[in-house]
């Protein structure tokens, strides 16, 4: 066991040395002790990142009770974890009961403060009767907020700030994060380059407007699918080919869905496309392809290498998929997801709401709420000050 | 006086062959008459674009009855339009009296429908008496909609369209259009080289996003000052140096303001700037450089070109102010102003606008108000396919 | 007279003040004296940079006696000259007669030393009999050195270094100069926007790749038509579309022509452009676009603005020609040319260059040569600091 | 044995079915059976994409008889050429003793024409005194080239193209090809962002412009340290800052070098570093980075994560070493070196050139040489038609 807490140990120390906005939090919280007496109840993945956060909670003086998501509990980091006497439910191999018995410890054990994902934590709270315990929370995800404004609006006496919501996450991780990564990823999986080659890309909302920029900025030729009036006028006078999906299936060698909305890439699309044809998705939900379409309708699915399929269909042709229609930038042999300093951003934004929540949640309103705007400011100054953009 | 015709006529031959947008819409404006019987009170600057937009409302069926601007009437197109049968008044002469007498002559003639600029119309019918008759108009610059939003509202009984609201002239005209002319103003003026030269953009507002996007485009270096965190962060990951004004003085060679607020370049930020730089403003109001101090304290003031001044101080550096801190791309001996395109854009708002208040008033509010959705998205898609952009 | 001076000198202060190079050659010949007891020969425009040019000979002791191209000699700036002392032969109206007179008379008193454009000089003191008597001298243009190496080859008995040989000339004004230009000179010409414009640029050469990479940069679309395989492959590589000339017609706007050749657009391409396209040309002559064709089968020609002439077809169809098919960018109502910085290094090539045909000239072999290795590896290193490049 | 074969076989499907090049050559020699009754001795990394090109030249008539480099044969691949009849020799775990055995076994076969590789093969026969039966041959690399014109310079009586000379390798796989694999494989490695990040770019050659293009394209702050002054000018026009290493050690975060030169980055440099700095590799041998002393005087060297070391230094500041200083690009847990069309391009002008040498010998020179113009020609042809460039 010691072996195991040693490499989760181990796995921290890279990460932890290049979060230096969390390492000043840290310090901070050490003096400040916002969460002094505090119980912070957690449901997020357990792994690396989420490590170097927990530890700033603690050195704020939080009691820590947690629990990953179903699937991804690195057991290292939990061990690691539990050696540094935090409370930590869960299991790499973890049955779904197991999972939800998890989560309903994590309530059970009445915590003061949520740090809560998809508000998992939120909906066991109310259910069980205990949300008067709770001073506040955060939530770290779009589809979390929708859920507390729709299936919880109202049911929520205590203020929740919704982390996704901020303009920081949308230019940060969503035009340049997602841009650069499903670059990087293109490259890392099929070993194809980019300068002359043929992209289409679906959706000029920020994501696509990052993947477009980076991938011409790579001497990609780019041509934009968009049927949003206002989007299509602003990609045109970016420079880029804007045209029907349909007519630029013809065209592209590669396509590239992020538009947010399913059924993107349909047989229709599909069957207008040259052979050979390259599909990704980089939206957050696998729907934008209609990836059951296409397996069903296959003559043959062979596996090509990681993440890399080859779909031969009937009429001769054949399309690759990518990751299966997954997310591109978190598929193939060694993903790395959002670099650091995105992820310090994210946490840091993380930190100091849940501060605001425990120290100041008279100045927030119960149910969701975006990040106020003051901590916004606070911490894009921050960043750009830890960026060094004034050398 | 036909020879002032004949030349009115043939400036506006270049002008409206490139403005496509337009004689579509003459030409729809033909057939579907949305100003049968109506009189338009125009109020804006006398010169060729103004006249191809003239056209267009009068065959659409509507009586034109127009002033100018004070001093910018051009006697050439004024001939041309009185040739055509439209009732203008005003010349390049007049005094200002004079000026004010034309637009009391445009609002005494009763217009139905008011082309307005700065709200001076408005503000005419409404002291007249005579807002009653009007059925509703358009406004075409932010001052105007401020004054209507302000000083007038809630005595407008017409609704008003205020064009420069528009998200498609924010991209088109601030992004694109000010960003472009900007750097091929500096070039065409001073006649220096952009690759490799130090340049400070105050301000990371849509202007100038434009301007340090195509100055690094360029290959000129670029640094950016900015006190709204939210917008220095997004400079920052858009890859530009972002500091203090005062510290980036004593590294930047070319200094434009960008900013829409008075006193950015102040005494004390050119008393770090080295010696020779150059001093540009491209904001709306030549109030960013604080040129009375500047004249103030010279020690010599030397004419060296079209629209740029030698400004020797007593410490013995001089810096170089370019088209007296007005905006640098209206000025020296050719500016261009906006692209065709961008007035083809802008003027087709204002036609589809018209027709709406002519049309469909009752489907608008009393007062000051953005174009209406339905109408932007169209407007978007005929740019976006008069650009060939599927191409 | 002393008005015509007294505009000549002002005319070259801001040039002067933005030629920092010169300016500390000056100080350095005024120590030096180089070109002490020696007489420069020199046919060159006679314009402002120019003037500052031979103030910087004259620091290092040289005689100038001078005279200029035909036709466009400023008398401002002769007076000025002659105010400081120099001999300057010929006028803005001479006639071709009185030009070649003027060529003569330098030849005639007997110059040391060339400063020669065209090769004019070195004939003149070749036919002259007078060869012996000049230790050495520069040749300006590419033509010249041709000039050099055939006519001339074999009866040359001293060195003339060939400036425009350069590498540094290739980078600094092909790639960059003629790019920027060419893009500053369109917009400022047509007052029509770059994004989402269409352009095919034929020819990939030093000029071909500047104006394709800045026109790109500015957010125009932009193809490439080569026939010569290497630089297709680049292109490609580069991210532009790349096709037949005849090919892209069907889809351009815009055709600028940087080949060097003749004939390339001929009328067989301009039969297969759209309606409307518009046709420049920024190689050094004026035979790409086939413009006597063009005038030929013309149904009309009207002159629309300054440098803009629309050219109807007999098909119905119009093209618009800019600047009768002559460097475009040096077309226009006020063209600047070559940015001051440009020319602050090619006339540091030719200071340096001089003095060491006037210093050293045995180190050197007779007839035409590029510049020394030494000489360009000093003039690289002066041009970076003078730039600031460090900061 | 079958299960290797089999793991081989689909190892090499996606990589041929993306070579679209080697794909039509293997249909143009199986007509054309250039090698009919010749004996291709091959010295080269055995791994799936050198499987491609020897199926191709088999198609040709080739007996293959073929080696690979020390310590890099896939002992799959060996089991798969093996199944098609061709003879290899080696394996993964060969000692250097066995591996010079298997090129002297290549040799003793007494092959007609060389595909070779640091000129193994050349050396090896003429060492035999073999050479005579050898038709000619070609050489990967450009180390090998040197060795064909340095030691062995007039003991090769047949012609060997050097396939690296080429300019088509350079454009594409150095400049565009390391350029991006460097910024890919610094994001993948590090998991760090590009955009606001400080980077120094040591060396501006072919390999240096693309790092630093991409680096820029990606939103990174990009400095050059080049003492070649020409260099140095063309990067300061591209609009980098240009200074001495020295100083940008101050400012750098990333040192990336690319100059081909021993001894860049020393202990003097790397003591100016802030601490954190990243330091990498790009050039081809691992001896930019002084790493000897690096460790030779770290007070601690710990691995952080696949190819990323931490070094602390005696003064409390601590330095990441990427890759240990060897090419990064090809460093960590998943790189993908070059693109499939990079090697598409590379094995295409492998398989001209070894079918000039067998068809037409006479046309060629002994020793070392260029691959033939007419040839360069033909094959960027090709590769521009299959980018599909003209759509």
């Amino acid at each position: 066991m010691s072996e195991l807490l040693e490499r989760g140990a181990a796995r921290t120390r890279w990460i932890r040395s290049r979060m230096p906005l969390l390492a000043a939090v840290r310090d901070e919280f050490a003096e400040r002790r916002p969460f002094d007496g505090r119980r912070v109840g957690m449901s997020l993945h357990v792994e690396p990142k989420t490590a170097v956060l927990l530890e700033v909670l603690a050195a704020g003086g939080a009691e820590i009770v947690a629990t990953g998501n179903h699937g991804s509990t690195q057991d290292d980091v939990v061990a690691f974890l539990r050696g540094q006497g935090m409370t930590v439910f869960g299991a790499r191999d973890d049955t779904l009961a197991q999972h939800e018995a998890n989560v309903a410890s994590v309530v059970e054990a009445r915590p003061h403060i949520l740090l809560d994902n998809g508000a998992d934590l939120a909906a066991g709270v109310v259910a069980a009767g205990l949300a008067d315990g709770v001073v506040g929370g955060t939530e770290e995800t779009t589809s979390g907020g929708i859920r507390l404004r729709s299936e919880l609006a109202g049911r929520i006496p205590f203020p929740t700030i919704v982390i996704n919501d901020s303009a920081l996450k949308a230019i940060g991780e969503n035009r340049h994060g997602v841009g650069q990564s499903v670059v990087e990823s293109l490259m890392r999986i099929t070993n194809l380059m980019i300068p002359g080659r043929r992209f289409v890309v679906a959706g000029y909302g920020w994501c696509g407007r990052g993947i477009a920029q980076y991938l011409r900025a790579f001497g990609g030729r780019v041509a934009v699918a968009e049927i949003d009036e206002l989007k299509a006028f602003e990609a045109a006078l970016d420079g880029y080919r804007v045209a029907d999906l349909g007519e630029l299936a013809e065209w592209g060698e590669f396509f590239i869905t992020a538009t947010g909305h399913p059924g993107i890439i349909t047989d229709e699309i599909v069957d207008r496309m040259p052979d050979g044809a390259v599909l990704a998705n980089a939206g957050h939900f696998p729907w934008e392809i209609d990836v059951a379409s296409l397996y069903a309708r296959a003559s043959e699915v062979t596996e090509l290498d990681a993440a890399i399929e080859r779909i031969d269909l009937p009429d001769g042709r054949h399309v690759i998929l990518l990751a299966g229609g997954r997310m591109v930038n978190l598929a193939g042999r060694e993903p790395k997801g959002n670099s650091l300093e995105a992820m310090d951003l994210g946490f840091l934004l993380q930190s100091l709401s849940l501060e605001r929540v425990a120290t100041a949640a008279s100045t927030l309103v119960p149910g969701a709420q975006p990040v106020p705007d003051d901590l916004e400011r606070e911490i894009a100054r921050r960043f750009v000050r830890a960026l060094g953009a004034d050398r």
